[in-house]
């Protein structure tokens, strides 16, 4: 059992000691792929996602028997500059609203057979406003990514992570273009519905914040600390723990996205135990995924946040799993595999 | 009761009675929608699902108790010609092992709560080859298109079609050829994992069957009679029949969705309780889709047919009317549905 780590540099040192996959699970996923009674590859993803299930859960057979939905929720000091269609209180609103089992991704889960749980993170303290300084002190985020790192329960093999909180796509905008440059406007977008003088307001808001910090922030996680919030911290938390845990993940859209892209830009490959749940109608997300080099698995111009890209995907991750586990081999069931 | 077809003629007079979408069931799913506690929008092409579902089993909130996975076989004479890579046994083979529970749709409709049932129509006696006269005669057909018609259980509420039938990529090439014109290039792909100079062969065979029977054919259903097969009349068959008992339809990937385009091609709007389950990686696929003006919801690099992708999108549709029929509204949850 890996400690959790107390300050940033741990989680430096945990990022370059990282488990890779296992070999041998892939290897002997890819060797039971191709006696299944079916074309080689005519799975497509399919194929590589059971491969990946067995890579990353160190077993094979892989198994999905126990996934599990987390949303993480806070609030954000830059929400008093109007960056959001909604109010702060939402978020609270939203927080009772997922533990009552009446949103989107509480019927998502269930539709996925998958557990859910959702992480209220002190919403009545929001985060600094980030266009006058760090949103969050070293203490605070740690104590954030731990309660992320902390979330897996001890038999989760597959993990739907996501947040809930007005203004953070705000944040996700202004950690990806310190990450990765390019214009604000390319990274910022409507959220919740934001649009016209409002959304070129967010924009500004999004350029002063990282104009204010890029000079200070010492690499990625330091630029985390200080333009994201206490829901991203805790995502990043929960994507590098399961790392540690043998459990691959379904991240789902731009702000979770923007999260985990910390970890990557902090050590490559990161992110290898993950897999891009859907393609956000946030428009920053294609272009966070072409970072990213990650191909999403659905794209159904959804937008909502909450895990609900990710809760769906579990779908496709269980689909994959049963065709890999129950299919006859050719031998099994008599059927030709050679060419005519 | 809708008496099933005799002739074609009666086929092309059912085509122009058919019965439209209620309006009624799809403005209620849409006043529900937009009570939900998300943005508006939000949840994407699920909630168009949920007014499609809505609409198209004429009742709301649209239920998803009962979807039916059928996969029709059958035989091609133009397997001769060498268009697959696999010997034409593999049909039956495959029958077998779908009856035995060993094929990927087996898994894939088990993994989405549906039922599954293959209907092998007289494997022992494949189709003509129809680079020499047309594939069937108009009895053999109507048989195979009213065994498409009769295939809906009374209690279905979404059906998931698709097909096993070695070389009838051939089969789905030559129509969409003869519907749409353009080159055989264009709507010839590999199939089972065709290559090379087999794959030119192919697009040679299809040419020469489509510039056999273009001046003598009698409208879109009689070429399906002349360069389609059982399964792809049966497939036909079964989505008309559909519409007629309120039934939504996810078509699978190239070959029911040539099969499929014949009715579109007699009557536009043939297909509007369709949805197109998933982009095949056959490449013809894409300029299908195209053709219909059909977005597909799922792009996951598969080319097995046999429904599968049809079977998986089953899942996204159960998603859509959980998220539509287990949400809160803004009211129940006392969420702000203000802007700030």
């Amino acid at each position: 059992m890996t400690e959790a780590p107390q300050r940033i540099a741990d989680i430096e040192a945990l990022l370059a000691s990282m488990p890779g996959p296992s070999e041998t699970a892939r290897d002997a996923a890819r060797t039971r792929e191709a006696t299944l009674t079916k074309p080689p590859g005519a799975l497509g993803r399919l194929e590589e996602i059971a491969e990946w299930a067995a890579a990353w859960q160190h077993r094979h057979p892989p198994r999905i028997d126990n996934p599990q939905v987390v949303v993480f929720a806070g609030n954000h000091g830059v929400a008093a500059k109007g960056v959001s269609a909604y109010p702060a209180a939402v978020t609270a609103q939203m927080v009772a609203n997922f533990e009552a089992g009446g949103a989107a991704v509480n019927q998502l889960s269930k539709a996925a057979d998958a557990g859910f749980r959702v992480v209220p993170l002190d919403l009545d303290i929001p985060t600094n406003d980030f266009t006058e300084g760090p949103a969050l002190d070293e203490d605070t985020f740690m104590a954030a990514f731990i309660a992320g790192w902390n979330v897996l329960e001890d038999d989760c093999d597959l993990l739907a992570v996501g947040e809930m909180g007005i203004a953070n796509t705000t944040s996700a905008a202004a950690v990806c273009l310190a990450l990765y440059g390019g214009a604000p406007e390319d990274w910022t977008g409507p959220g919740t519905g934001l649009t016209g003088d409002a959304l070129s307001m967010k924009a500004r808001v999004v350029a002063d914040a990282v104009a204010l910090h890029t000079d200070e922030a010492d690499g990625p996680l330091d630029i985390l600390r200080r333009l994201g919030g206490r829901e991203l911290a805790a995502m990043a938390g929960a994507v590098l723990s399961a790392r540690f845990k043998n459990c691959p993940v379904l991240l789902d859209g731009y702000v979770s996205g923007a999260a985990a892209a910390v970890l990557e830009q902090a050590q490559p490959g990161a992110l290898d135990h993950t897999m891009t749940a859907h393609m956000s109608a946030e428009p920053g997300h294609r272009g966070l995924l072409e970072a990213l080099g990650k191909a999403p698995l659905l794209d159904l111009n959804m937008r909502l946040g909450e895990a609900s890209g990710a809760a769906l995907a579990i779908n496709i991750v269980h689909a994959a799993v049963a065709c890999h586990t129950g299919m006859a081999s050719f031998a099994d069931a008599g059927v030709s595999d050679k060419p005519a």
